[in-house]
């Protein structure tokens, strides 16, 4: 990989035209990108009966919606060019809906249903779609109490998560992964 | 089970307010349902790079947000007297997202992540939860070019479908079945 | 259901020729089973590491091939007739490998995995073959511990389980269901 | 990684004393493995009617049982030591139940069992256990007849293969896998 200096865009994942503006500017000064990652994630822990239906309504805007546009405009994108890799980040929400976990587990299982059919349309145009599912609390700069009670271990290092990213980008299109867990070695599951 | 005449009642079911009226005026004049199916679906067949965004939401509204709304108003009048059933109808869609079905697999899978989380919380309060997946098409009224084409055997009777859901409802609180498929003997899959 | 005296035969179901003079001989006397349910199952909770060889392939032994013995010869008969219901007993184990699991979930796996192999052959010609997952203890003789601790809610009754293998049995052709969860209402999972 | 020559052993993975004889040689010439990599898998096509007892016992032998006694002496050794890889290979036959395929199915997800089992057991102890499951045909000497009908890019690389197994084994311990698909980029599925 050539490091070279990052770059940082603002954009509203749910706004559709916001997106495709971005996308193009991106394309514009970077070029089209090799790689997208829809990272965007609401998070919500009560029990059904409480959940407000607006609330659960923006919890999917920003889970699922937003990975449809973002995951939209880059296969369109892509799909003309060829390649691509297009990576959603899930989490065990994806496949599991906990007691208190509905309003995050809804747009989760949307994410991962949006994965499923994307790969399965775009494959065969040359872009690799994948999603991750993380298991456990990634590290960070506010992580300093769980650090202290859990240890360093019990946490997803962001480098780490960010290898296996790069690797999914890097996989050869004859042998593809399409779904991928994460979780640290400690971690109960 | 008593058999005795049928009331049909209108309702929008991803208006809360509407929801929430109709449970009230079923509830004041047949007494509060023991059984509540969420059988609305929306459905939606092309690739994820032509679905419009409203689509997509409009999609997810009456898959998903109704199902979420009158599971709610159900639960929170259900859990308080200790007792009923609520179903919810699946497809093969609640857990397989295949090419051209994002629209409809974003909904169902978010239903199913939906009577999960229902199931695992209201289950202790005695509502019995289930999602049944229905995997085929229904025999109805539209149906002669179908039944023509593949014989009768292939498409699932309604009565059949009626009462796995009420064999479901009936079934004793120590032994409750939670995710149950259904499908023609002579389908493939 | 008409109830009638019920007959006990003994049969050792991991030997091939001892299973199919058993079928012969309940054909001769009570006519070809409607139904026939393969509840046999070993147990074994230990590490892997700890699991000595014979262990494990009489674990395997009780809980997959006996299930294939018994599922094979029930299959070559009632196909012949193009009827009947054929249930596998399964569990948690048959999806989840939990830790100290390996000697009983590698059982119940294959267990399943025959089970959807035999449905989708088998389906065609007229045979039902379904799983029942049991998540939980079964209340039983031996179980007055358990209920003195966790209430006798916590333990699945069989009456209650037997009712939900009939009603499979009983499932019109053209709505089978092949997989089905058991648990009590109040359980945790 | 340090490339260098390779060393070739003949052993029979069901035979517990035959392993442990190769795994003390290959640690007393070599040193104990870093990674290891169970490949060995049986195959078998036809309907569970006409599956033979001892053709079934035989498949699970060296597709399920193998995997455990390779695995177990495995893991006796890196626990010890508190590191290392550990690798099955699955297929779709390890979450699938197809027609025709229950003598390759009961084995690999008896296989798929094991590792889920293993990995939540080891991975405190500083072993990575991880199953890859091949969705599709690999690559190799007698393929020319597939090349020419399906294209090269329906086939596998097997060195692409190799480099997911190795990005799996050089994964950060705070981001394990454990369960990932690889199939090529047209591949129908």
């Amino acid at each position: 990989m050539t490091e070279g200096p990052a770059h940082g865009y603002g954009c509203d994942a749910t706004d559709e035209t916001d997106v495709a503006a971005l996308f193009d500017r991106v394309s514009g000064e970077l070029g089209l990108p090799d790689l997208v990652v829809y990272n965007a994630s609401g998070f919500l822990m009560k029990p059904v009966m409480e959940i407000e239906t607006d609330e659960l309504v923006q919890q999917w805007n920003v889970t699922c919606l937003g990975g449809f546009i973002v995951g939209r405009e880059a296969a369109r994108r892509m799909s003309e060019r060829g390649s691509g890799s297009l990576l959603f980040t899930g989490a065990t929400a994806c496949y599991k809906g906990s007691a208190n976990f509905a309003g995050f587990a809804v747009g989760k299982f949307g994410l991962r249903a949006l994965a499923q059919s994307m790969a399965r349309e775009l494959g065969p145009q040359g872009v690799h779609v994948a999603i991750v599912n993380i298991d456990g609390e990634i590290n960070g700069p506010d992580h300093a109490h769980e650090i202290a009670e859990k240890g360093v271990d019990a946490l997803l290092d962001p480098d780490a998560i960010a290898q296996t990213y790069l690797a999914l980008h890097r996989q050869h299109h004859t042998a593809w992964s399409h779904e991928v867990d994460l979780r640290p070695a400690i971690e109960k599951w």
